[in-house]
Order: structure tokens, then sequence, then C-alpha cells
């Protein structure tokens, strides 16, 4: 399994070069890390949890333009003790070219006590779900 | 008397017209209110106080570009009971040429209570030796 | 007749005080005045036209949050000889909630002569459609 | 020897979690490498010359808030024979303690080709002065 998020450029995320800013793309990819949470979220109920960005990286694969529609499409590639690696392409929803590869290491953290804590099984589940996907 | 903030313009604050973007303005202007709130709290420190943006707005006088030195000068064009109004202007340092004008109406506001009061003695005043100056 | 662009706010557009950050809105003010524009071009095949922005305005009302879904109306206040005016409402898509009330003003430019030009009839035309539209 | 460029964060620039977004840490890297950019191109009069980001990544160490003063520092880590890798780490000035840690893979590239080009001498040999530094 993996998520699909969808987004169309915007032409203030564009820079003098004529194509999408690099910074951008980290917007786009937060936007996917997000809705990505929620969807987890929405199948645990009973409890409260929060996540840590401790890294994030893009490979530029190539440009893209104002008013082009993006899927970004997430899985989990790696599921550890207290933090997991989940992986982003962003594709042209039309013509499937892939305009970037992205990662993300997240933490799981409990904001009372500020410290990382072992990722707790019903979640490792969850994110195993989306594990292995291989993103064409 | 008015304030001046300086800022170097961004790659990314450009877009695919080459010029700077039109939201990248609004960056500018924030920073230069806040540089202004600053100052006059450097004079208030017997009391804790709080803006609200009612509305800001930018007239474009001429494009803005990459790697250009600006200057935002800072001036109050009016005071009321319960708001205030400043006027910036951004002008290229190297030539002087006005880029931008820039408003906003800002209004006291007790975060406390919610509600907009009365804007106190002491900072009319400190408002008032800002009014009224002409940007050249 | 006016035009509505949806769109959901992002956790990048918040900003420390918790709500949407003021620039943010120009980001939103901007989708909507291309959606508009991309619409008006679709009914004129036969001629390339440009715009210039000259002034945008944003008057905040309510504080928006994270995860918002939006809605921009955007109608016509004005033609004139060279430009026209654009206003906005921003609201709540499921409460109806005014968030904000926008305006741009928008000069009829030739990039090649590098001038202001007479608005078109055939624009002119198609402009006065979505003139006097009170959004609710 | 390493690059040395300075940022003071800004409002715009945190997110409702209190702290600098993350989508921010890659406007200052790119401010970064801009500067560092310009700093070799200032030694190179006879050639005009060109790079494409091709991979970029930041990774969290501590939370950085606003009004924070940050140094990026900037090094090489690698020359390759048609891209090198900038490294950077962002400190807060006053504290010294580590905000992030950046990497960048950049390629060089002739814009009229479309096409990656081996790396010029001269070029690599004003990269590795910068090669190798330690940052502190």
């Amino acid at each position: 399994m993996m998520h699909e998020t969808f987004v169309r450029t915007r032409f203030c995320e564009t820079d003098a070069l004529g194509h999408i800013n690099n910074t951008s793309y980290f917007i786009y990819l937060e936007e996917a890390r997000i809705e990505f949470f929620d969807l987890l979220g929405a199948n645990m109920e009973t409890q409260r949890w929060q996540f840590i960005l401790a890294s994030t990286k893009c490979d530029f694969m190539a440009q893209g333009y104002f008013k082009q529609n993006l899927v970004i499409q997430t899985w989990v590639s790696r599921v550890g003790t207290k933090s997991f690696t989940l992986n982003h392409k962003i594709k042209d929803t039309q013509t499937g070219k892939v305009i970037a590869l992205g990662e993300a290491i997240v933490v799981y953290f409990n904001f009372d006590t500020q410290q990382s804590e072992p990722v707790p099984t019903e979640l490792k589940e969850q994110l195993l779900e989306y594990h292995g996907a291989q993103a064409e």
C-alpha cells in the first residue's frame, strides 16, 4: 500500500529560472507527510501521538513547472525502534514522469517528557502495511 | 522620524516572470513591522503589549529583482483610539528608486480578554514620534 | 457571476501565533486571481493577453487555522480604461465564516512595448459578466 | 576554509508548533549556496558557469526559533568529475549550538547543450580550497 497526495503547483512556488524552486518541493513533501499521518491517526482514536521530523531530503530528477499537477506517493521504507523512514516519489499525474524523490526520517516523540520513545506496536503494524511498497 | 529595515532579496522570493513575486513583499513588510514593534518595545519595558494586524496592502511601483538590496522605511500615518496605521516605502538602496509602497492597520489587542483596547498614552506618544514623517 | 477557488491551508502557512500567517493569504489570493485569469483566457483563444498586478490588499476578519478548507470568491468591482479591480472574499467552506477580504488592481499591459494599454472590448465584456456580484 | 552566511529568522518562517518550520531551513541553505557560488564567481571573471541542484538534505538537530541569529557554514566535502557536494552546518551565533546540518549535491551543467559537463580545472581548484574544512 502507499498513500497518494495531489498538489497543483502554484505560481509563487516558481523562481526566476522559470521552474519550481527547490524549496517548494519540501512544501509538497510536508503536505504528503501530514496527510499520511492523518490517515494513520484516523485508525488510532484511543491514543494521541506525535512525530518529530529528524531529517528530510529531496533528489531532483526533472524540472517541475507552474500549474503542473503532481502526485506525491508516500510509503514506509523502514520501521525502527524509535523512528521510521518515509519515502516519496513525486510524479506528473499526466505523463507519469518522475519529478523528484523524497525521504523523511520521523522520530516517535513524547512532547510531555521531551524524549523519543519506542514506536507503539499498534502504530508499527499500521506502518508495516505501507512498508515495502514499490512506487511505480 | 522613521524606521529603516534592510533586506536583500532571496532567490526563492522570485517567480517565473523573473522578478520578485508579489507575495514576497509582504514578507518584507512583516519584517519592517516587527522591527518597528521591537523598537517601540525597547522603550516600554514596564508593560507587555500586543498588536493584531487588521489589514495590509502593497502598491507595486517597479519590479524588484534577485539580490537587490532594499530598504523599507516605516512611519506612522495615523494614531486612532484603538488602532494605528503604518506606512512603508520600499526603495532600492543603491538607486533610491521606489519599488513599492505598503500600508498596515494595526489594532491594539488584549489577548487575555480577546478584545481591542484603547492605545495606551505612552504608546501613543511613541507612535507620534514617528508620525507625519515624509519618506523621501 | 463570481468565481470560486478552493484551498486547504498548509502547515507551513501557519506561524508561531498558531494561526495562518498574514503573508499566506496573499498566496491564496494569487491562486484565485490566476484561476480567474485562466477562466477568462479559456474564452479568448484568438488573442494572447497579459496582466500586471498594480496593488493588492487583504483585510483580516477572523483567524485562519491549519487544515481549514477555504473558498476564495472572486468578482470584478471596477472595469476602467486600462485597468480593473478584483475583489475577493475568503470564507471557511464548512461554517461560511468570513476569514478575509481581498482586493487587487490589475493593469492591462503589453509586454512587448512595456506599456499599459486600453482593456480590449472583448475582455471588458467578459469582466462585466463578473461585475457587481455580491459575494454572500 | 569555509564560507559563512548570516541570517536572522523571520516570523513567517515559524509554524504553529512555535518553532522554525522545516521548509524554512531550505531557504537558509539556498542563501548559503548562492553566497558561496557568488564567492567562487568573484574569482572567475573570464568564464560564465552554471550549476544545477541535484539533491539537498537537512538534518534537524535542535529547534530553531523566531528572531534567532544563525550562521550557515558551508564547505566542500567532495569534488567529483561532473559534480561536487557542499556541506552546511547551521548554528546559533550566540550560543554556538548546532541547529541543523545540510548537504547539497551540485552538478556542473551546460545550459546551452542541456547536459552535465566535467568540472573545469580552475573551478576544481577553487572548490578544493574549501574542501575538508571541519566546521567546529
